[in-house]
């Protein structure tokens, strides 16, 4: 199952678009302006959204503009495209309307089948209601001569049936009666959730609901399928969403529902090493990145004080002061701070690594120093991490997706090599192979 | 199964009380005092504790209190009644008591039964010892000529065993040789689910148990019944069982324990919306309410600090110092401050959203904007949220709360009046509809 | 289920070595000198480590050195040996190589399989992958005449599909056609997790895992197995490593991985109640350990300010400043101070309780009162606590750890003895049976 059943290993980014709008002259105006994204604004998956984003009387004619404009424009479109249907566990009426819309969208007749790369199913309840839309999918599949299992089933979990029945897809797959081997992305939609658990905030905000992200995250990974989380509703809180996409990457999740291209650049680059290292310090309860001046890594804020009294040094934190001797400041401040290696580093430490095992040795100890200065006092410090094979395959994550990455969007090289220097793009390339 | 099989919809308080006391010269003195509990004190499910709140050797005196206090003046009892029985996974003899018991209170010739809703099961293991109880049920049901499935059943998670028997309701539910239909509360047991889990912590206070209670709520949502947090054993802290119900609500369990009249009433009120809505401010930590002063939002702490210096502000918060410009200020507050609606704001955003949605608007935007005033400055701020028909369901779940109470809960209908205007509750009940 | 099945009820430290280095004159030397580990050195289960820690092309010396220090020194050794063999889910050469080892080791020819009490698997999959590993050490068993079951087997948790095989163990243990009984340690391999996971953090530290961890404790408690955490990379951070073993056992995950002998002994200690109890106050975010004067608990630190102003009081929590009435205050200071409780006032609750019982009493309040000193004011305070049976029962699990480890570990008597006095030690061993 480790293997991943699509070309695509990793996804950064699932950006919808509605599909027909009332009132323009043209109602397919958003999807011909979204089919036209490139480089970092193009996302890794496309959905013209014929569900939530589009009003209900207008999604007849919402899955004939997805089939014309896919028609048109879909062979140059760098990413994948998977329409997002209606669906709904409790309402046969909503999930035939979904059959029917899938029908229309992968007629050979409209010629944007094979642009098609599978479909998003929303509100789905149990496995059993997921074989459903397997079947239809099957069935659209037959109709039209294409092979068994070629287009992607794609899900959106909002609901504490779909949350349990990821627990279930080992077990389900590959059974001779379904085709779930199609099984693509696992996509959380927490709003709809939200309300399928009942859940009350005092304000209106959405849970954080760290348990289902997880659960998303580890049925992703044992059924090979992608995991992504859902919408980010505040479209101006850039920092927001880059905490997001942060904190979803810690858990697996390294995809995550774009509303705006301005999001799509943000969350294709979020889970990418940085160009540039930089050092980090733990200022009472805020993470604060070091400014470097000369080699030295400077803290400039007031949240930490720092003075030399004679031998000792008295370091202030928040409301808290510390007398210390030297030695004591210097692992204080290894506790401290951090640092977020570049690409480059992370390139030089896996290398490194690789020939530490030629030589023979089973684990290496992999030192970071600094100065770090705060109120003009400077201090050395060091650390060392033990690498072994374990760690190395972890830290090949941010790589592979590098790698992934670079395989299957060459309209994003520019940009790639803009980020990084021709040379670590080369390195990233190699390294891990 | 979004369909709930029972009457209420929702519960909010679970309220036990002992059965039989030595000493007393009325051992069901207690049980006789607690039934004659009404309106915010009486609980929207009582549960005669005939297992731990009751010293082993009183419990068949207890068994028989309940069905003589029950057959007096169950009637006019304004919640449900569901007596808690003696049950362990491990144990045959306590199994067979509990049966007993159980045949014991809804025995017709005492004339309990038309008042007993159901039966609680505590220490419950797997599925299949949920099975045990439910068959006694049925039989009980059988020897009284009672429609199979009349009796609820409600059980105590506290055992590993049970959290992982909730991840197989769906597939239980409806098999023909059960009746796990019945299936009403599931609530959490935290101090022997500690002890199950041998879980440690210095001072011996809980632990906070989250995940089993996110599966808790995740269960109760995909199978139909409802979540109950355990009890909170600190009685004089007000404070800290409202803030477990807040962060239980945020996770979709809107009904906990509750050990005297005094957290009745609290847990009844907590998850409603309140009577006025509120501004919050984050304040280095930990979350503010702001003083309204002539629709002014005032700030009066210490630990923000605001001036202004000409052209620029500067905000102090904790100990950190920001310069800003008066957009960057702007930004910053709207980042910092909250608003809690009322019933009547939350009734007016969803009539707004209706009346849109009937113009054809798939999602409008909801501004919110006020004035706020630090150490005398005041500065306007203003923040928009996308609304579609996700979030006006997810918007709903507190007024279908409310609904449900209404409808359930006549004894009820004067403290709500007082806590909402008239005019608001017969908005709140016609809204959604 | 609740019934253990091993020697062992408890487990606190599993240790693990490398089997065989090359260069070195003996290349099992590292062997030689862990099996003579003795007392709080000694872990409960000792792993010669016949996989990640020992190169690839030593292995197969490795299991013959295993084999040959066990027949040598294991009869000495005071804890389990559990040695790790490799094993692969996706592949079938690894786990041939994990089958000869075992064939290796067991042979009754090298003198060691009566001191080899179990293997540990690496990098399960899914339960039908467990089976393998289960049928393999089956077929050790019947070729060498051991009794079916007799060797353990425990797993290393490091994939999501392994995770959700855990909630299968009930399922599958006690079917015919295995031996899963023989289950015995659930130990998490956050590195290779994080990999299976494709998890990314910025820093390259490994994320909490929490859910992981629960669902390790949650199945360890179903199952009749017991839970152990992985490695814990930064050696030299002693109290890191310490509040990492307390966040597990406030989660019933009472052993961890070591990987040095002084890891060793802080894990063996750091589950057992302290010799001391002690009072803690709850200083802006931080928890600080009060220092006992002439029986006055004093706070020193620098975060909390008290006056006494007239009748009033003025307290100042990091910059936030309260005016108190003394009633308010003392509240106050309940809420914010803890107590941690030793050994001795943890067998004196549990004796009070008891005798309640005896006198018929189901609960009883327990009162926990002294003295705190801020800035040299004074003020009493006291708070009590209900106990019942569940409570009780909660109390007794670091009480019961230490009677296992008294009753498996003869050779830590004497660091018990010096930890605890004789006397409490003998009631300690008393309670609770």
């Amino acid at each position: 199952m480790d293997k991943r059943l699509h070309d695509r290993k990793f996804v950064r980014t699932f950006f919808t678009t509605p599909t027909a709008e009332s009132g323009a002259d043209d109602s397919a105006k958003k999807l011909r302006s979204a089919i036209e994204l490139r480089g970092m604004q193009a996302p890794d998956v496309w959905v013209p959204d014929n569900e939530d984003a589009t009003a209900p009387n207008m999604r007849d004619e919402g899955a004939e503009n997805i089939a014309e404009v896919v028609a048109e424009k879909g062979d140059d479109f760098p990413g994948e495209i998977h329409p997002r249907v209606v669906w709904h566990r409790d309402s046969p009426e909503t999930r035939y309307k979904g059959f029917q819309h899938m029908l229309e969208i992968a007629d050979p007749e409209n010629g944007a089948v094979e642009n098609i790369d599978g479909f998003v199913i929303p509100e789905v309840g149990d496995i059993d209601d997921w074989k459903k839309a397997d079947e239809f999918i099957t069935i659209v599949e037959n109709e039209y001569d294409l092979e068994e299992g070629s287009l992607a089933m794609s899900v959106i979990i909002e609901s504490g049936s779909a949350e349990l029945a990821m627990g279930k897809l080992r077990e389900e797959m590959g059974k001779a009666d379904n085709n779930l081997e199609r099984l693509f992305l696992l996509v959380d939609g927490e709003v709809d959730y939200t309300k399928d658990m009942r859940a009350i905030t005092p304000t209106g905000a959405l849970p954080e609901w760290k348990e289902l992200r997880h659960n998303t995250s580890r049925a992703a990974s044992a059924a090979g399928c992608i995991a992504v989380d859902g919408p980010f509703d505040d479209i101006r809180d850039v920092e927001g969403y880059h905490d997001r996409i942060t904190a979803n990457n810690a858990m697996g999740m390294l995809g995550i529902w774009s509303l705006t291209p301005g999001q799509v650049v943000e969350a294709n680059q979020s889970p990418l090493p940085p160009q540039d290292g930089y050092w980090t310090i733990e200022a009472d309860g805020r993470t604060v990145e070091l400014t470097e001046e000369d080699g030295v890594q400077v803290y400039n804020g007031d949240r930490i004080e720092l003075e030399k009294e004679g031998d000792t040094y008295e370091l202030e934190i928040g409301s808290e002061e510390l007398q210390l001797s030297e030695e004591e400041l210097v692992e204080e401040l290894v506790d401290l701070t951090a640092y977020v290696p570049s690409m480059d580093d992370i390139v030089d430490s896996m290398e490194e690594f690789e020939a530490a095992k030629e030589a023979g040795k089973g684990a290496i100890a992999m030192t970071r120093a600094t100065t770090v200065s705060i109120d003009g006092v400077e201090i050395d410090i060091s650390s060392d991490r033990m690498w072994d094979e374990a760690t190395y395959q972890a830290m090949m994550a941010p790589v592979a997706l590098f790698q992934d990455v670079y395989e299957n969007r060459p309209d994003q090289h520019d940009d790639l090599a803009e980020l990084y220097s021709e040379d670590v793009v080369e390195r990233a390339m190699e390294v891990g192979n």
